[in-house]
C-alpha cells in the first residue's frame, strides 16, 4: 500500500538544499523591470497623467498609463470558467484603470531596465484626479445617494440573494412559522468578523515574454490553466496563443486563486517588442492590492426546541465587505450561509440572506476556508451562547445537531458519504480530559488570570461540484528503467500535493512511490488539463484523474506484458518492479525489462503512455473539531492558549505526517485569525498596517504546541477515500478559542480578532475590568 | 492543402529577433564552469596527475580525474540501442580516459567559480605519462605488432565485413567468376578521401545540475531520448533518473547525434551536491575532441559490358579510419560500400570489403550523408573515368546502369518506391544545356584557363529501418481557441523540422498550419519518444507518427461533434477552423466552439488530446543529381565552379522554399568538402588546422549562385508521400565538380580536397604544369 505512508515529501530534498527552483529562478540578463503606479486617493477618476519629467528618467524604457491599455473588462478569480454567460464570473477590471475604485488603484506602469530607474520615474509622474466620497463600511456603500463605484451596480450591491430552505420535518411551516411556534425559545446575535490576509511567503511574482506571436508568462500561481485563460481574455486573444508556466511556488492559501497581475504583465510584454520583463509586487503592494479574507457581518437567529435540545430553525443575514473588484463575486458569502446552515442541518428550516457589497477597500477574495471560517466562528460562538444560556454542555448541544450520515443538501444534492464527525468530537474531548476540565473550569472563578476550555466543529465541502465545474486530466508515461513520469495541470503550492500525488499513481499503477517522478512544474502548453490549487479539490478530483490513468497505464503495461510472455492476461498484475503471475504469485518479467521492450523492440515498439480526462460529479462533506483550553489574563486583555488539537475526519489519510503538517498549519492560521491579525483601514480607504511588522501574523513562538488527530473514514465517493484536508485545519479555531474564553471569563465575545485592546474594551464592559482604570 | 505550402519558418520570427533561446541562454547566478583537461600525447597511459598547485588556485571547487571516475565504459553515438547484445553500439569509452588514445584525451576535469580560474588550474595540473607509438594511418594500425589502442582489438580492427552479393541476373556466377568472363572490360582505381568537420555555428555546451535525486541536463543535442539513455549508461543509473532538456541549437550536421560530453557534465553535477554547471567545448576542442567524416579509402574494381553499357560486376575495398574511439562502430564504412553498390546495383554481382579501424587521430562519427558523400565521390569518379575511357556520354551511361523503381536490395530488403532519378538527371542537364556545353567542352583546350562540365548522381535510404529500429511518437494537444498543440520528441536542428513538423499535423486534421502550436523544446519527462534528427528520418518516421495523432486527434474531435450536434458522425469533418456537414458543405460548429464545451462543459468535459507510437517497417529511397560547370585556372590549381545545379527526388514536398534552402546549406557543405575542407595532422596525432581560420570552410564569398531544383515523385510509403531530404544535397557536390574537372583538364583526381597545393600537384604529374617551375 503506497497509499497511507508518510514517506518524506517528495521536494524535499531540493527545498531544503535551496535548489528547488521558483519564480524568480527564471530572471536573466537583460530583464526589464515594471513598477506600478499606484492611486493617492481610493474613489475618483483620472482626469490627466503628465509623464513629461518621468520619460527624462535614464533607464526608462517604456511608460504605459491607464489611457493606453485595451478596452477590455476581465474577471480574475480562479474559477473553472463557464460556457453560460450567467454563470461567468464579474467582468470588472482593466489592466489599468481610469476609474479609481480603491486606494493605490493601478493606474500607469514603468518598464525600465531597473529598479530603482522605475521607481525615480514613478515618482515623476503626475496625475490629476476628480475625487468622490470614499466608503469603507457596506452599509454606507448601499445608503441611498452613494456614488457607484462600479456602473453596472448603481446600488453598489454586486448581489443580493435571499431564500429559505425547508426539510421535510417542517411539516410545511415556513421560516416564520416556525419561529413563531411558542415551543420554541429564541436566540440572536450580531457577529463581525475582520479582513486579514495569507501572508504567503512569497509575494506575487511573474516574467514575461514572447515566443512568435505567443507570450510566455511565468508565475506564482496555483492555477496556471486558469491564468492562461484570463490573460487571453484581457487581452482579447486567443487563448492558446497564451503559455503559462508555474514553477515551484512559496504559498498562496487562495491569493494565488486569482489572476491579478500576469495579464498586465503580458500585455507589458507585447508593447516591448516581445522582451523579458519582470513584475513582482512588495509586501506593500501584495497587501493592498491583492485579496483578504472577506469582512462579513452576519447578524444570527435561532429557534431551539428545550425538550429535544434540536436547533428547528435558524437565519443568517450576511453583509459581505467586498471592497473595490468583484474578484471571486458573491461565491464566499454564498458559501459562508451555506456552511452556516450545513455544519447543523435543521430540522426544520433555515433562511440565508446574503450581500455581497462594493466599498472601496481592498478587494477580498479566496482564502482558505472561502467564507466557512468567518461562517464557523459565527455559527460556533452562536452555539455556545445558546448551550450557556440553555444550561446544556455544548458537545452535548452539538452532538444533538450535527450533520447525520446520509444527509444530502436539498439546495445542491452535496451528500455525506461519510462521517466521522461524532468521533472527532469523542476523541478530542478524551484527548483534553474535557469532562473534568470543563467541570472544573465552570466553577466560579475570580482573580485577574481565569482558565476554560471550548470547542467548535465544522463540516466542509470538498471540490466545488455542483456549484461549478469539476474536472482533472493526467498523464503517466513509462521510463526505460520501469519507473514513470506523472504529468498533471494540478500544482504543487506547498502543501505537498506532488507527494500524495505520486503515492496515488504509485498504488493505482502498482509499484513503488520512489519508482514515480511527478513532473512538478506545469506548462499549459503540455500539461494535462485541471482547474488547480483551491478548494481542497486536487486529492479528490485530481486524485481521481490520477487513478484512472495509472489504471489506464497499468492495463496497458500488462497488456504489453501478455503479448510479450504469452501468459493469460487475466492472471497478471503489477506488484513492486515487477510483472506477475497471480496464479503463481512470481515475477515473470520486471518492468524495466518490458520498458526495454516497449521502447526498442524491433518487432513491437509501443511507447506506454496514459492520459485521462475525468469529470468529477460528486462532493463529500470533510469534518472536524477544534478544542482549546486558554488561560486569560484579564487585566492585560491576553488570551494564551494553553493546549490546543484539532481532530479532523478526512477520510483515508494519503500520507498521515503530510496530513498532520497540513493541521498545524491551518491551526496556526486560525490562531493569528483568533487573536491578532485584522487588515487595519483609515477613512480614506488607506490601509494602515500594510507590512510585516505592523500586520500581527503570529510566529512560532507565539504558538502553543499544536496537535493534530484524525477519525479516518472510507469515503466512497473519494479516489482512495479520501475527502477534504486543505483548508479544513484553519477553520475551526477561532470559535473553539473563544468558546473557551467564555467559559474562563463569561464575555460572550462576538468579533475577531481577540487581541489585547478589543478584549480590555469587552472585559470593561463586562464589568471585569473597572472603567476609568 | 497544407502540405507544399512554402510557409514562413515557425521559428523565423524568434531567430532573427534573437529571442529564441539556446542552451547557454540556460546560464544563471551561481552557476559553475567546468573545464577539460587534455593529453598532450596520443597514444599511452596516464601514469600520475599531481593536483597540489591546481587546488590552491582561488575559485577552483573540484577537480576530478580519470582516476576518479565511474568503471563504466559506455557507447556514445546516437543510436537507438537494441535489447540484443549483438546489435548494441561498442562501448569503449569512460568519463575520463586513463588510457590515452587520442592526442588532447579528457583526462581530467576542472570545476571553478569561473573560467579564468578553471584555466588557471588546468595549467597547474602535472600529468606524468607513459607514452605509445602513434598510428595515424590504418594500414600502420592494422601492421603485425602495432601496440592495440583497445584491448578489445589487439589487431587494432574494430571490424571488417566481407561479403558478395549477387543477383538472379548473374546465372549462377560469383564475383570472381564475372570478372573472369572475357567478354567485359576492367576498369580499377584508388580513391582517397579526407576527414572534414560539421562546423555547426555551436560549439557542444550543456548545463547539469540536480533535481531531487535526479539529473537534469540542457544540451546542444540532436538525440535527447538518447542522451538520456547514455547518461543513465554512463553513470550506472536508471535512465528514469536522468531528464534532459533541447532547446534551440546552432546546427549539428551528425556531430550532435552522438553522445559526448553530457554524461561527463550529468557526472560532475552529482560531485558538486547538485548544483548547475556548465560545460561548453571551445571551438578548438569541437575540432579536437568530438566527431568528424571518415577519411575512407576505397579501392574499386570493375567489369564493364561494352555492348549493353552495363556495369555487370564491381567491388569495393573500402579502409575506414575510425580515430581513437569506435563512435558508431562499423556502421558508416558498411552505409558506404553498400551505397557504392546501391545507386547501380549491378546487373550481376558485388562484393563488399569494409575495414573500420582504429588510429591515434580525433575519433570519426556520424555527419550529414553517413558515409555516402565518401563513397558517392569514389563511385562517380570511377563511373566518369570509365565513360571517358570507353568514350560513352558520362549521363548516358549512368542512366543505363541507375536503380530502377521496383528494385529490392537483396541484402535488407530496402525497396525503390518510387524514382525520379532519370528525370532528375534530365532536368539537370535541361537546366545546363549539358548535351552544347559537354560537347563544346569536348573540344581540345590548350590554355591556363579551361572549362569542363561533369555531374553526379546518388540515391540515400531514408532513416535506419531495417538496420536498426525506427520508431516515433507524437501528441496533439486541444487549446481553448481550437488551436492544437504539436509536442514531438523529434527535434528542430536549424533544419526547419518544427515548420514541416506542424504543417504536417495542421495537414492531418484539417486545419491551418498558423493553427498548430508547436513545442520546440523536448524535455524528455514529458516529450513522446522519438530517437532524434538523424538519417533524414525525421520526416519520414516522425512524419508518420504526427499523421497518425493527428488523425486520432480528428477522430476524437469528430465524436465529440457529433455528440454536441447530434448529427451522424459519418457526415462530419474538419476544414479550416470549423467542423463542416459534408452533406451541405457548410460549418456546423466552430472548433473554438467545440473546444470550450470539451474544456468546460458541466455535462460532458473531455480534454481532447492524441498520443500515438509509430514503428515503421518501411524504408524508400531518395535520389538527385548534381552538375557543374567549372573553370580551372592550371598554373595556379585554382577550381572556380562557375554554376551549379542539384536536382532531388525528395518525394512530395512539405515546405518547397525550406526544401531549397536545405539543398543550398547541402551544396555549400558540398563544395568544401570538393575544394578546400581537410583536417590536418601530424604524426603525433595532433590536428595542425582545428580552428576556423586554418581549416578552410566556404564562405558565402567562396560560393558560386546554388540552384535547387526537385521532381517531386508521390512516394507510396512516405506519410505524405515524402522521402529523405535533410542529407542528400551534401552529397553528389564533390563528384560533379571533380568530373567537370576531369573533362575540362583530362585529369583524373582520385583524392579530396581539390585545393590548390593538390591540383598543382596533379597537374603538374599529368605534365599540364611543368616540373620544377
Amino acid at each position: 500500500m503506497e497509499i497511507g505512508r508518510s514517506i518524506h515529501r517528495v521536494d524535499a530534498l531540493d527545498k531544503v538544499t535551496g535548489r528547488a527552483k521558483y519564480t524568480d529562478d527564471f530572471r536573466g540578463q537583460g530583464v526589464l523591470v515594471a513598477r506600478i503606479l499606484h492611486s493617492t486617493i481610493a474613489n475618483g477618476v483620472v482626469k490627466d497623467m503628465d509623464l513629461t519629467e518621468a520619460r527624462k528618467v535614464p533607464g526608462v524604457v517604456k511608460i504605459l498609463t491607464c489611457f493606453d491599455v485595451p478596452d477590455i473588462q476581465f474577471p480574475t478569480p480562479g474559477h473553472p470558467w463557464s460556457v453560460e454567460a450567467a454563470h461567468q464570473d464579474v467582468a470588472d477590471r482593466k489592466l489599468l484603470a481610469r476609474r479609481v475604485r480603491i486606494y493605490g488603484e493601478d493606474i500607469a506602469v514603468v518598464v525600465a531596465e531597473d529598479e530603482i530607474a522605475a521607481e525615480h520615474a514613478l515618482k515623476a509622474i503626475k496625475v490629476t484626479y476628480e475625487e468622490y466620497p470614499v466608503y469603507t463600511d457596506p452599509e454606507a456603500a448601499m445608503a441611498p445617494g452613494a456614488v457607484a463605484i462600479h456602473d453596472e451596480h448603481p446600488d453598489n450591491i454586486l448581489r443580493h440573494t435571499c431564500f429559505d430552505v425547508l426539510t421535510p420535518g417542517a411539516g410545511g411551516r415556513g421560516v416564520d412559522e416556525v419561529f413563531a411556534d411558542p415551543a420554541y425559545r429564541h436566540f440572536e446575535a450580531h457577529i463581525d468578523t475582520q479582513a486579514v490576509q495569507h501572508c504567503h511567503i512569497e509575494n506575487p511574482v511573474s516574467y514575461a515574454w514572447m515566443e512568435g506571436e505567443r507570450i510566455v508568462v511565468v508565475s506564482s500561481t496555483q492555477i496556471p490553466h486558469i491564468v492562461r485563460r484570463v490573460i487571453g481574455q484581457a487581452l482579447g486573444i486567443g487563448w492558446g496563443k497564451v503559455r503559462v508556466i508555474k514553477p515551484y511556488i512559496g504559498g498562496g492559501f487562495g491569493n494565488k486563486q486569482e489572476v491579478l497581475y500576469e495579464p498586465l504583465n503580458a500585455w507589458i510584454t507585447t508593447q516591448i517588442g516581445g522582451r523579458k520583463v519582470k513584475l513582482e509586487l512588495t509586501r506593500e503592494e501584495t497587501f493592498q492590492n491583492t485579496r483578504s479574507r472577506h469582512a462579513i457581518h452576519f447578524d444570527v437567529k435561532a429557534a431551539v426546541d428545550p425538550a429535544s435540545m434540536r436547533l428547528m430553525a435558524r437565519t443568517c443575514r450576511a453583509v459581505s465587505n467586498q471592497g473595490g473588484y468583484a474578484s471571486h463575486g458573491h461565491s464566499i458569502v454564498a458559501n459562508a450561509v451555506t456552511g452556516f446552515r450545513q455544519t447543523y442541518p435543521d430540522a426544520f428550516a433555515h433562511r440565508s440572506d446574503a450581500y455581497t457589497v462594493y466599498t472601496n477597500l481592498g478587494s477580498t477574495g479566496a482564502m482558505r476556508g472561502y467564507g466557512i471560517p468567518q461562517c464557523n466562528f459565527a455559527g460556533e460562538c452562536f452555539m455556545d451562547d445558546i448551550a450557556r444560556e440553555m444550561g446544556w454542555d455544548p458537545m452535548a448541544f452539538r452532538l444533538k445537531n450535527i450533520m447525520p450520515l446520509g444527509y444530502v443538501d436539498p439546495t445542491n444534492g452535496i451528500t455525506c458519504h461519510s462521517t466521522g464527525l461524532a468521533e472527532c468530537i469523542r476523541k478530542g474531548a478524551a484527548f483534553m480530559d474535557w469532562d473534568k476540565l470543563r467541570a472544573e473550569y465552570a466553577k466560579p472563578q475570580t482573580g485577574p488570570v481565569r482558565r476554560g476550555i471550548g470547542m467548535a466543529v465544522f463540516s466542509y465541502k470538498t471540490g466545488v461540484w455542483p456549484i461549478s465545474l469539476e474536472t482533472a486530466s493526467a498523464r503517466v508515461i513509462l521510463n526505460q528503467d520501469g519507473t514513470v513520469q506523472l504529468q498533471l495541470g494540478a500544482t504543487e503550492i506547498g502543501q505537498g500535493g506532488d507527494t500524495v500525488f505520486s503515492q496515488m499513481c504509485a498504488q493505482a499503477i502498482g509499484i513503488p512511490t520512489e519508482d514515480v517522478h511527478i513532473v512538478s512544474f506545469q506548462d499549459t502548453d503540455t500539461a494535462p488539463f485541471d482547474t488547480g490549487a483551491y478548494a481542497s479539490r486536487q486529492t479528490y478530483v485530481t486524485g481521481k484523474a490520477i487513478k484512472k490513468a495509472g489504471e489506464s497505464f497499468r492495463a496497458k503495461v500488462l497488456d504489453f506484458a501478455a503479448g510479450l510472455t504469452n501468459l493469460d492476461r487475466g492472471n497478471l498484475d503489477i506488484r513492486g518492479r515487477d510483472v506477475v503471475s497471480t496464479v503463481s504469485g512470481e515475477a515473470v518479467l520486471s518492468l524495466a525489462d518490458l520498458a526495454m521492450e516497449a521502447f526498442y523492440s524491433l518487432s513491437h515498439c509501443e511507447h506506454i503512455t496514459a492520459e485521462e480526462t475525468v469529470q468529477c460529479k460528486n462532493n463529500t462533506f470533510a469534518f472536524g473539531a477544534c478544542f482549546a483550553e486558554v488561560e486569560v489574563d484579564i487585566p492585560v486583555g491576553k488570551i494564551k492558549v494553553l493546549r490546543i488539537v484539532n481532530v479532523h475526519d478526512s477520510g483515508r489519510l494519503i500520507n498521515p505526517k503530510l496530513a498532520e503538517a497540513q493541521v498545524h498549519g491551518g491551526m496556526s492560521m486560525g490562531l493569528g485569525y483568533a487573536l491578532s491579525e485584522e487588515m487595519k483601514y483609515d477613512d480614506k480607504g488607506r490601509l494602515l498596517n500594510g507590512n510585516l511588522l505592523d500586520y500581527k501574523l503570529p510566529t512560532a513562538m507565539d504558538h502553543p504546541e499544536l496537535h493534530a488527530l484524525f477519525v479516518e473514514t472510507d469515503d466512497p465517493s473519494g479516489p482512495f477515500g479520501n475527502k477534504a484536508l486543505g483548508e479544513p485545519p484553519a477553520i475551526p479555531v477561532a470559535g473553539a478559542v473563544r468558546n473557551a474564553v467564555l467559559q474562563a471569563t463569561g464575555v460572550a465575545i462576538h468579533r475577531l480578532p481577540m487581541n489585547p485592546q478589543r478584549m480590555v474594551e469587552a472585559f470593561t464592559e463586562a464589568g471585569l475590568i473597572e472603567k476609568g482604570e
